[in-house]
């Protein structure tokens, strides 16, 4: 297997192997230009948008500044909406299902390393990956952790750290965070 | 009313209206030339300031990058100094009183959805105003949720997540914010 | 003691004072070109990282937007690694250790004011330093309060506030942090 293979993989890689520095280096290239578009500029950022990511559409809106490390682990659903300063560290698949909307500052991780400092050091990571599901609604400047999952119809409180997974229906809030409410649906 | 009427008054509007759009795409474009100028440029950041914000003076001093939804909704009072990446959500208004000091990367939200999924993705979504008082030092990364009144001579601690109003003279902390401390003044 | 002098003691001094007020622009203005450099311009990056930091070498990656008020006073070891959006407050010093790693949007503050609403109006603040370990990771969206010493092989979970200092060999996590796990070395 290739580092790439084992990155998708979920296994040990090495995050300096040449083709995903270069896999880093284009996407930084393309983030770059989008970050720098103006408001009115909404097809040309459209375009960016899939070309970076693994799926977008004409119903994608991303305001800047967005970072991401490699664009294609990333699928949104229709009518994803994100709102300023997103960042998706995607070494494993990201998938949103559709009506997600997120807001100011929203981290999601799939980025993980080894809690011994020697392996650590070593240059191996890995990472898990995050699934979202539909109609969700994260509020601004929560954090979502590498490997959870959250249900349809979810609603994340702003500020939540959320370091396990959600099911359907419910708001979640707090460091870490925990059901808060049930959603009649 | 109009869509423009409804947002400041709380009530359900609808954010894809033409005017919204267009007082969207005025904002940003202001702050895409805030978000550029260099340190030196005092003069020319207090010009845009002046334009962008319902109040503000040659003794505001905000921090690039400087993120809002329309600006006209945000009256900041005198020495207000905001420190880098602040984001303010103003559908509704942001009334910041005299003295007060925001620390890196607060965000302050005036914007939420309802809850149930079917009529979120209507598009239709409402505001509720924030209110801080006079001499208020807000610490790095806190979150000021919708609704929320903040008293004179407080004390937010960084990281805090500001969910329910908070009285004169206490700093708070945490997620959620609770009284840690009262203040003499 | 001069403004400055007083500031690097961790004593009461006037941010306002000139010479402050000159050395925060001649690091702003080194941010605003390292901010706007491409993926590829490493060894640009690096050179500016250099001349920016009290102490940075050919094994510092430090991903923009990175933000400080003076830079002087920053010290990373060997293989420092900060992600997207880092902000540091450096008004006394923060000394990292060899092989940190920082994930995107990590805050670490030395600065801080007074709680009384007149002295802090009147200009007066002071700052206290931050020291970290080696071998240290600190999650994404992490902050670092004033004064915290961190101790080595530690890993601060991601959206953590830490206000207190940190042991050796341990994993924090919450708002405020709190130790969650001893790690075995």
């Amino acid at each position: 297997m290739t580092e790439k293979e084992k990155m998708a993989a979920g296994e040990l890689y090495l995050s300096a192997d040449k083709e995903l520095v270069q896999d880093r280096l284009e996407a930084q290239e393309l983030l770059y230009q989008y970050n720098y578009t103006r408001g009115y500029e909404k097809k040309h950022r459209k375009e960016i948008l899939k070309q970076l990511l693994g799926a977008a559409d004409d119903t994608t809106t991303i305001m800047p500044n967005f970072r991401c490390d490699y664009g294609f682990h990333i699928f949104v659903g229709k009518n994803f909406y994100a709102n300023y300063d997103c960042v998706m560290v995607d070494v494993c698949k990201i998938r949103i299902g559709d009506n997600c909307m997120l807001g100011p500052g929203v981290h999601i991780y799939t980025a993980t390393h080894p809690l011994e400092p020697a392996e650590r050091n070593s240059g191996l990571e890995f990472g898990k990956p995050v699934t979202i599901g539909d109609n969700v609604w994260i509020g601004g400047r929560a954090v979502i952790n590498p490997g959870v999952s959250i249900g349809n119809n979810v609603v994340i409180a702003s500020g939540s750290v959320v370091t396990k997974s959600v099911p359907d229906n419910v708001v979640v809030g707090g460091n870490p965070a925990r059901v808060l409410k049930h959603i009649e649906v």
